[in-house]
């Protein structure tokens, strides 16, 4: 049961969009900047750290949304996605974004367990000044949604088809309505 | 030194909010709402479950800068700030704050830790569903806050008498600049 009263028939956080809809708007518009704005990194790629940041907080709506959104973006390949969630550094992706989801990855830990090391080893795979901070940034916006989502218990999809609709309207028409 | 190259002169979050103007305004638009937006909460009582939740993620400027600016709401009375920080229970605030400020802890360690028991306990002490689903927000929203302060190792202020201008600036001007 969710901690709140929220309109059974929306799930995760668009329940709780429309429960409070004066906070869901900069909510909406910092996940619209973030992942489909302009960057250096690819939507997909941008998705697929916030897929993996939402498997280490193991919020399953922010995870299998994210991914099935991924998924779209990478013309329905459900295995990178997957591979991201649980075992990233033999996934097939570029040695860029593993060292980037290893940043992403302290971050889920603590702000302070971003180390110099981690970083630099980002640098040096490729990584722009400005492709760390979104990537910091990304990955502390999840640690954000993954909790509003799950501490106020709410519903799960119920399907995987629910949660590919759902992706297949947010890469046509993004994440402010 | 911060992990990418950041102005000097500028201190913790808003050192990030001049790197890259465009996360800055929804941030700062959240922040509004969260803090100072109409609210059945004081906004002091908010700013105290900010304060209390940057002091569990270890953020200096998270901390003493929401400490400052709670500090300013409340008269110029540090020790409220100070010991919600350290040891909530017994400090002279209500026991509805005292329960929301129990949920905003378990929010601070996982979305999943929010049980039933924790939210049944802040109604029983008074707090509307409105003021659990905030406490739930602001919470989440400071466990973002707090990493990408110091996930990118910004420079927190040189002095107490920092906070404290900063503070009354943003008691008089809010959030969004």
């Amino acid at each position: 049961m969710t901690h709140i009263p929220l309109r059974p028939d929306l799930r995760g956080i668009v329940s709780l969009f429309d429960y409070r809809p004066e906070t869901a708007r900069p909510l909406c518009e910092l996940a619209e900047v973030l992942l489909r704005g302009p960057s250096t990194l690819a939507r997909a790629e941008r998705e697929l750290i916030a897929t993996y940041v939402s498997a280490l907080n193991e919020c399953e709506f922010c995870r299998n949304s994210h991914g099935a959104i991924a998924t779209a973006l990478l013309d329905g390949d459900a295995e990178i996605p997957r591979r991201v969630s649980t075992e990233y550094l033999s996934a097939p992706i570029s040695e860029k974004l593993k060292a980037l989801l290893a940043v992403a990855g302290a971050v889920q830990r603590s702000g302070r367990a971003v180390s110099s090391d981690v970083v630099a080893a980002a640098s040096r795979a490729g990584a722009s000044d400005r492709e760390v901070h979104d990537t910091v940034l990304i990955a502390a916006a999840f640690c954000m949604y993954n909790r509003y989502v799950d501490g106020l218990a709410t519903v799960p999809g119920k399907s995987p088809d629910e949660y590919r609709q759902a992706a297949s309207h947010i890469v046509a028409s993004g994440y402010v309505q």
